[in-house]
Formats: C-alpha cells, sequence, structure tokens
C-alpha cells in the first residue's frame, strides 16, 4: 500500500466471529476509511462462513499474526468479555488501536489499566457504545445539553426481550451497560452516578440472575431506574427521560416515532379545596402540551462507530465513547454486582480516576 | 318500602361526592337491586351538582342522618383515606354494610380492628378493588389458577402517567393499591408477599414521593416489581405475569387487545460451544409459540363492584374482594413505606392475621 | 317556569329511546342551558328503562303531546332515518326548533323541504354531525382554514369495524355520513364534492351493501376516498388529509396521539439520472420534517353538540351543522347510491339550493 | 469449474446495480447453491460500488459477455421494467434461466411471449414477487388452502408511504404488483379477478398518477380493494383478508404481531325489534372470538427468493411464483390503466393463456 492511502485508510482487523463480529465485518467492509486486512477467531471455520467465498479478507486462528502485521493499525475486539482485558491490553503494547465491545473489560480495575495504558501510548481506546451512535441517542444528548429538557427529574429504561441466556455473564453485564452507556453519554459532564441497588432473580435456575431492577441514584438527587430481563415474552427497548421542561420518550422499537418530545411543566398550585385539612395543603399544576416527534435519519449506529473509530485514529482525538466512558460504566455495574450481592443494599459508585 | 322490596334491593348510601364518588353513585343508580336513597358530602352544593337537578336521590351533609336511616342498609365510602377508620367503624357499628376505596385505611393496625368488627357484627366490608373486577383480570385469575401459566416466575407492574399529586398520600399509596390488590387478587392463594424494598423520589419538590420502584419478593422466592409514577408524560398500565408455561401481558391502554397470553417455555439445552470453556456450560433453550389474544367482554368493572356489593349482601357472604384482602394490601403498603423510609432496605412484609 | 328562566334555558323533548337516544338523554341532563322535559318512544317501557328510576323526566309514547307542550322549545330526533321527514316537519310545523340525527332524511329533495320549512319559520334545524364537535375535528378545520395544511392534494377515509348490519339502511348510508360531514366541514367553503363512484359489496348475504369504497371527486381534481365495511374485525377510524404543506393523520382509536400534522412538503427536482433516457424526466424532491401531535382537551363531542343547539336557539343563528349541512351529505349520498346501482359509474353531485 | 460443482451450483449474472439489484447481489452472495459471476450494469462504477472493493466477483457493462459466458447459467434481472422484455428474451434465448423483477415486463403481450419461449425452450422463467416468500404471506395462503379462513369475502389491501414518484411507471405499475402478486399466491386457483376500476389521482403535478384506489372484482362476486400511494406521510402496509369463517389481518410494519387470525362468524339473527316495521327484517348475528397472533420466523423473503430460484433449476421445475403468475399480474394491471384512462370505468381482465 502506499504512503499516500496510508493517510487516507486504517487497516483493520477484526477479532471475534460470534454473535457481533459478523456485524463489524460487515459495517468495517462497507467503510471507506478502513481496509479490512484480518478476521481472527479460535474457529476458522467460522470465520471463513462469516467472509464468505467472495471476500478478499485474511483469516487467522492467531492473534499473535495479527497484532505483527505492519498494516494492521487498529484492532476491533469482540469476543467474551472475559478475555477483554488481555486482548485490549495486547493490542495497546503492540501500538494498535483498539475498538472494544461493552463491557470494556470484567472488572473496573482492569478497565483503569487499559485506560491508563492507552493515554500513554497515545492510542485510542473506543468502546462500542452502540445506542450512543443512534440518532436517537444523539439527539437525546443534544436535547439535554441544549437546555430542552430542563432539569434531569428521573429516568425510566427498559430493555427486556426474550433474549439468550449468556454463559458467561448475567444480565446486569449484558443488558445494563447498554443503558448506563446511554445515560453515561446524554446527561450532563457535571452530573454522575452516586448510589445503585440492584434487585434480581433468577427464576428458571440458570444459575446466573435473568432480570434486574436497579435503581441508580444521580448526584442531583434523581432516580434512575433499569429493568433488564431475558425472559420477557415482547421486546421493549424504552426510555424516559423527565424533565422539569420536557420529557423524552424513546421508543425503539416504534421506528416511525422513535423519539417524542413531550411539552410538559410542573409548577405549584393552590389546591381546589375540598375540607378544610385540605386548604392546608399546597398541589402542582400540570401543563400539558403538545408532544414533537423528530425526524430522524435512519443511519446504522454501527455504521458511525466505524467511522468515529477511523476518525479519532485519522485525527489523533478521543473517540467520543472512549475508554473513560467504559470505565464509568463498569463503575456502575460493579457497585450493581456488590448490591445484588448483599440482597439490594444501596452501595455507593466508586469515583475511579478516569484520566479524563 | 314493602318488606318484600326489601328481599330484593338493599338502600344505599354513597359517602363523599369529591373524585370517585359520583362514579359510585353513577353505578349505584343503574343497578337493579340497590336503591340509592342518600349521596353525603359536607359540601352540599357538590353533592347536589354530582346529581344534577332530575334525581331524587337524598342528599344531607349529615353522616348520623345517614346512619340513622332505617332504609339504609348499606354504604359506600369515597373520602380520602384518612377518614376511611372512623366512617367504615361507625358504618358497622351501626349495622350497615359497607364498600369502601382503596385503601382500607390509613394503616394496616386499623384495617385489622375493621376486619374483626366487621366479622364479629356478621356484615359485608368490602374493598372497592376496582381493578379485579375487571375482565382481564378475572380472567388473568383463571389462566392462574388452571394452570395455563404454570409457575409465576416473575410480574412486571407499570402504572404511570401524568397524574395528581395528592394531598394526602404519596404516589406509593395512591397508586400502588392498584398493582397489590391486583397482585393478591390473581396470585395462587398459598402465594404471598414476604418482602419489599421501595425506592421513590419527589423530583419537583412536591414535598412527598412522586415516584416509585417497588420490589416485592414472593413466598416463591419470585421477583415482583411495581413502577409507580405521577410525573410520567405518557399513560402505561401494563402488567406482565412470566410463568413457566405461558406469559400474560396485560396492557389496559390498548383495548383491542388488552390481554396477550404467550405460549411461551423454557428448557435446558446444551450451549453451541464456542470456545473449551463455554462447553462447560449449560444454557436454556427458548420456546416461542403462537400469542393467543382472548376475546373479553367490555364490561364496566364498577357495575361488577356494585353487583358483587349488593350479592354478598343478599347471600351473606364474603366479597372476592374482602376486608382481608384490603388488609394484605395495607400489610405490603406499611412494609413499602418503612423501606422507603430507610432509603430502600428490604423489609419483611407482616403477616397479620386477617380473619380468613 | 318564570319567564326568566325561559330565557336561560330550553325546554327539551328527546325523541327515540333506541342505540343514539340514550346518549341524547344523557348529556341533555348534563347541559345547564337545557331543560329536559320528556323522553318519548313508540315503547314505553324502554324508554323508562333509559330514564331510570330516580329521573324527574317525563316518558311518553305521544308525540302529539310533546308538540303540543308550550314547555317544550326544541326537540332532538333519534329515530330510524326513514321516520325524520314526518317527525321534523312536524316539528317545525309546531314552531319548535330541531337538532336530527343523520342523516337528515332518507332523501335529498325531503331535506330541502326542511332546510325552506326552518329558513321560513325562523327555527333552527340542527343536523347532530357529532364527529365535527370532537377537539380533533375542529383543529383539522383550524389547520387547513389557517393554511398550514395547504392545498388538500387527497382524503382517504376508512371507517371499518363489526358493525351492526342495519334493518333499514345499507353501510353507505350508515358510515359514510360521518365521513361526508367532517368532510364537509373541514373543507374550504369553495371545495366541494362534484362526482362520485361507490363500489359496493354484500358477501354475507344480508340483503344490502356491507362494505363500500367510495371515491369523491372535489371541485379541485383532488381525489377524496371513503371505505365503509360492517365486516372489518378490526376497528379503525382513521382519516388522512394530504396538503402541499402538511398532512394530517387522524386516528380516533389513538387517544394518545388522535392527530399528527406532519411537516410534509413536495417540489421539483432533478433525477438522479440512470440512463440516458431517465436524463430527461424530472422527478420530485421529498421534504420529511417533524411530526407535531397537538395537545387536544379530551371532551366529549355530543356535550358540545347540546352546547351548540343550546346556543343556536338562543342566540337565534345558524349552528354549526345546519340543516343545510345535512342536505349537502344527502346529496353526496344520493349521488354514491346512483353509483353503486349502475356498477360504480361516475356520478355527478346535484348541486341543490341548500339555503345558504 | 468442474461438472461435480455445477451439479451443485448454478452461476449467476445478477443485471442492474440500481435500487434492488444490490439486495439481489448480496442475497446471491450469501445462497449456497449460487455461484455470483457477475454484476453487469450500463455504469461501470455504480456496479463496483456496489460489490465493494473486496468482492471477487467480476463486473461489465456488456450484457453480450454475459449471455455468452458459459459459467453463467442463470440471470437476475432487475433493470427498469421497459427494458425487461428484451433482456429476458435474450438471457433465455442464451439458454439461461432467468429471474426478473417485478412487474415482468410493460405489456402482457411481451410477457406472454416470454412464457412461451421460457416453456419451449424448457427454462425457469420466475417473477421475484418478493412478499410472496415472507412468512406472512405463505402462512396466509395455508390459512386460506386449508380452510381456516372459509371462504373469502373481501379483501383491502393498503400500500402507502412516502414514496418516490418513479421515472417510469405509476404508481399503479410500481406498488400494485406487490398487492395483486400477493393476491395471485394467497387466492384458490379457482378464484381469479374479472374486473377493475382504477380511481388514479396526480395531485402533485408529477405527469403520472400518484395514488390510486384499485377495485378488484373476484370470480366469486366479493370484492377486493387497493390503495397504493406515494404521497402518504405515513407507511402502511396492511392487507385485511374477511372469510367466513376468520379474518386476517396482516401488518408489515408491526414485527411482533405481522398476521393476526380474528375468530370471526357472521350468522343470521332475528333483530331485536323496535317497530313493528323491523319486526319483518332479520338481522345477522356476530361472533367474536379470539385472536391467534401465529409465531413467524424471521427469515428475509429475498433470501428464500433466491433458494427457490435455485432450486427450481436444480430440480427441473416451475417456480412458485413462475412467469405465468406474473403475465396474470399483468393482464389485472393492464385492465387497470385502461380502466384509469377511462375516469374509473369497470374494465374486464383478459383472461390470456398462461400456459399453466
Amino acid at each position: 500500500m502506499s504512503a499516500r492511502a496510508g493517510c487516507l485508510e486504517t487497516g483493520l482487523a477484526v477479532v471475534g466471529a460470534g454473535y457481533w463480529g459478523p456485524n463489524l465485518v460487515r459495517t468495517a467492509l462497507a467503510t471507506p476509511a478502513l481496509r479490512l486486512e484480518w478476521l481472527c477467531d479460535l474457529d476458522e471455520r467460522r470465520a471463513r462462513a462469516v467472509l464468505g467465498r467472495y471476500a478478499t479478507v485474511g483469516v487467522t486462528t492467531s492473534y499473535d499474526r495479527v497484532l505483527s502485521d505492519p498494516a494492521v493499525q487498529a484492532i476491533s475486539i469482540a469476543t467474551p468479555a472475559v478475555t477483554h482485558y488481555d486482548l485490549v491490553r495486547a493490542a495497546l503494547e503492540a501500538g494498535k488501536h483498539v475498538l472494544v465491545e461493552k463491557p470494556l473489560t470484567s472488572s473496573a480495575a482492569e478497565a483503569e489499566k487499559l485506560v491508563a495504558l492507552a493515554h500513554d501510548a497515545g492510542l485510542v481506546l473506543m468502546c462500542d457504545h452502540t445506542y450512543c451512535y443512534t440518532p436517537a441517542v444523539r439527539r437525546i444528548r443534544e436535547l439535554i445539553s441544549g437546555g430542552e429538557v430542563g432539569e434531569v427529574q428521573f429516568v425510566d429504561s427498559i430493555r427486556v426481550n426474550l433474549g439468550i441466556v449468556q454463559a458467561d455473564v448475567d444480565v446486569l453485564w449484558d443488558l445494563a451497560p447498554h443503558d448506563l452507556s446511554i445515560l453515561d453519554f446524554v446527561l450532563p459532564a457535571n452530573v454522575a452516578p452516586v448510589a445503585v441497588a440492584a434487585h434480581t432473580s433468577d427464576p428458571v435456575g440458570a444459575g446466573r440472575a435473568c432480570l434486574a431492577h436497579l435503581s441508580v441514584w444521580l448526584s442531583t438527587g434523581a432516580l434512575a431506574h433499569v429493568h433488564v430481563n431475558w425472559l420477557s415474552p415482547t421486546k421493549i427497548r424504552t426510555t424516559v427521560i423527565g424533565g422539569s421542561r420536557r420529557t423524552i420518550v424513546w421508543d425503539d422499537m416504534n421506528p416511525p416515532a422513535r423519539l417524542a418530545v413531550h411539552d410538559r411543566g410542573v409548577d405549584r398550585a393552590p389546591l381546589d379545596p375540598v375540607t378544610p385539612d385540605e386548604r392546608r395543603h399546597a398541589l402542582m399544576n400540570y401543563r400539558i402540551g403538545d408532544i414533537c416527534i423528530p425526524a430522524l435519519p435512519e443511519e446504522e449506529a454501527l455504521m458511525s462507530v466505524m467511522a468515529e473509530f477511523a476518525s479519532a485514529i485519522a485525527e489523533q482525538r478521543t473517540p467520543l465513547t472512549d475508554g473513560a466512558a467504559g470505565l464509568r460504566v463498569l463503575n456502575v455495574l460493579e457497585a450493581a454486582s456488590a448490591s445484588a450481592d448483599r440482597g439490594g443494599d444501596r452501595v455507593q459508585v466508586q469515583a475511579r480516576r478516569s484520566g479524563d
């Protein structure tokens, strides 16, 4: 490859050809700024099946071969979470930029080390927090940062469906990273989770929690709640963000109206008095205005993830969802697991140094 | 009125002409087995406005006058919860049957006394757990008792809308009685709540909780969850009951398909092995079958409440939702309030003697 | 009744205690400006059942008695359509104002006579085009008259459900009056139906059309279409009004979002040329903007009908939906029936003198 | 290629890299029984962009080169309809099996010739009536052929959205082929369209019909109706098939409940008599039973199209949607265009010999 092309393209290897890997391959193939060099998996046959017989992309079972290939500047990792730490560390140590599936690692302590390693090496460490790249979540972030929502009063996030009981993680670690990374992405920078309580259940004897209710207290005092469930017969992906000025309802299963912005306001009003006692109370006055359903482009989020990864590498900058974001999610997840282990006690979220 | 007519009809007084009273009046007027004698309210003008200028029903501000009227055999009470205990006790002591709005009283201790009083006097004490009389909830009860659902694995109940911040109660005491009374009604008799944890929030400065997440552990180990919220811009009334054989989704805001019975089953299956480590794990196998939406009559639940009240009086029997049911709901509510006061700690539900 | 009260109240008789009559009675009882004097029906028992045993309203089987009662200034008629002409004429001749169910009469010729009769007598003749009084339809009218919709490009109205096969009318005369009266109400005054074609079917052997597709050409050249069907298993009441600036979707079965205003525009744009041939064509450019769901009050339309009737009488003015509106609807209905009789031929709409 | 591989694989060329061609390429690449040899388009750059830089598939602008390649046994054509006749004829004359986009050709006369040509040459001529390969439509066909629906009483098909105003065809020829091919596929073999009437409109000045209402009379006397519209702000793809025993509602925009089977029946019943006149009428009795939402696999229809094409070639048999099906659709389309040209007159459908 010529030097000039090297300025424009980043050589990429995808590691892991399981559930998510094929999506990384497909979107990498369609991203002009990336040049897919390798698909690496322990199971060569599976990797070949993902690529099909027409693609001119290398297949290998050797991670070392990938890391030692000078045509590879970046690695995208979609393996089980428990393997992330070793794979990411090796990639960073080999001087490769890394895009890694959520959760970043199996523990916040490991994540902290990777963040530091990437920082010191001047490499991009990006978390594939895919939902943050959907047009809906980007718009939510704008609506909050632009002041249209006002102060966030509550968050209610539901992510349930008849999902696969994972072998290596419980439902909290499988699904809640989506909700927590979205929360991290859309909330103002000065608002953060400070404590959590998690109630989990395994009613089918799967050996790990299959449903969880997670309460997350924010630094503002507001309460966010996340319900994740592998056993629901219906698929629901809804997040409500209640604000002092407007309330956002994001229903990802309703493409014609994914986002609805409710013009809603609350102020104090005197009670219509019924009894003398009630006259002493002041009540709230509700304003119910129009609902706006903003037009959103129908873009595939993972295409934007790939584009952001390539851009961050080319521009030598921090990506939108960097390792520090992945670490913040892990801080909440670890507190949630600790709470679940203690029967639902309220547990403080560790505020680890995230380098940013 | 002749003695013979007395056998067929029950003379009724409605007490309270506020939010719910007009509905009691309207349905009582339309119930042949009831003869509405009085509408009693502290505010005579409000009571007259409820009845309109055409109705031949007495209006009074004197509860004593109602209690001393021999034409009145039954009282239906729709006043603030804090007044229930005194009003119900006086009615029972005057030998009147009583139908009372939820919650039965402000405390389980009071409710216990009323249940005992009614029992000793041989009078009907019925709670207006209106939702238990909807065709949907009746069908859910049948589906569970008939074994079609199998073992209840989880319950998720959401009751949110832009509601009125009540002057006398928080959102838990205002809305959760609906969900808890439904749970009490549909679960098998040998399954009961044993512990609760409640996380509440008042983000608008109303002086009381405006939203609450309530986790309820059942005696089987299953986890039920109730989300009640006065601040939601959208109205959601959905209850999912996950069972080992089928899962019920009740969406009360969707009249054409209020009830959906999902033919769903889970059993163990070997994992498609990816790595040697994963081979050690066994995973679940999901069966996704048809969904059945049973045809339900469109009957008004409160008409059925009135009919059940009249029948229980005429047949001298315990109504479907008796004082004991109201007491069981209060036992959970009190534990929920205690949990909320302690920041969400898990609190045992008192198993008070409920007389049944 | 004193003379002064007479200035404020109108004495009303409701005629017909069948399907719709009870709604007229209920709303009349709740309308302060009306004083319900009589419910008149050939079946006295049915009339008494509608009123219940508490109401102080007269019941009679004698229409003459109602007409001769000086306390009655107005008549509301809810009898089979075939009886409307005689009943309305008699009422007008007795000096009574009249509110009559749709369709105004069984033929446009009869309607023309009634309109003239009311006009000459200075009496209110109002059609109960109920839907025109819903907040949704009132808003649609405003959106069109205010220019927000632009030029109306097409209308598509669907009114289907598992309905009762009527004994006296086919589905066109039973259901299409709703759609046609709405169209008459919301379209600008200078736009009118000029021709229709109706395709009907009676697949269940009911002896009359049970479903119909009605194409209505407007004076602007735009095409409106109405689908009415008694045999649909699902209830659909949707009207789409496509405009050059915005398009309105009214879904009456979706209370949280009955009205959606789509910001949509079309203009010409060059085709992305694929073949030389295609380069010769110019294509359209579509703009897809936000959707606005306006907040609408949840008012019962029939209450507004009653209020409008009372106001028109008190103010001696033409009501919003007068006899002329009823006549215009009949002009289209008659043309539709003529088209159906001729196998779907396009039939011109008679432009009868409607007095306005 | 070896003779043995020839038994297993069919060499395919895709012609046309415009709107639909990329989908044919993608699914062909993923179909083991097909080996994609060429993508042919007049615009080489566009063809290369569709394939991307990794695919080992030939690109050519020469149709002759494709036809003369012995490794190509089959051609899949996705070019403008006006070019179909020449391209398909040349392919058949070159001994290639053909899969062609809808509509088969621009006229029934041309289609008739192609059907005969393919028949005489013993080659597969298949129409890509994609919707017929969806799990929903396959199930509808089974429900009708299995007798569960009973006699088809009416059909109502809506296919509207903000679509592209095509340069070469009006909305009837663009969208109605979908509905007509579905109708052809699901109706019993002895039921066929006998007459049509089409009302069309071009309210945006596009130079061709942008919306159309098409009434189709079936040989049983039942009425089917198709509404196609390029100007609708909302996307609706719903087909209702009313039967004497059950009614099917297919809502393709509602993945969790695409198909709903309503247990509905009608029989005669005496009218609840209101007036003596009405006593002479007999009315219908409605039975409203449960709704069943069958579990359907989420398979991509075009993958099934490709598999059927490959199977029909390998098994030397007529495909499910053969040229004769395409011809039957064209017979109705031509009658519809003739009707539209005559202002909506009812036009008989030509029953051309379709070879089957």
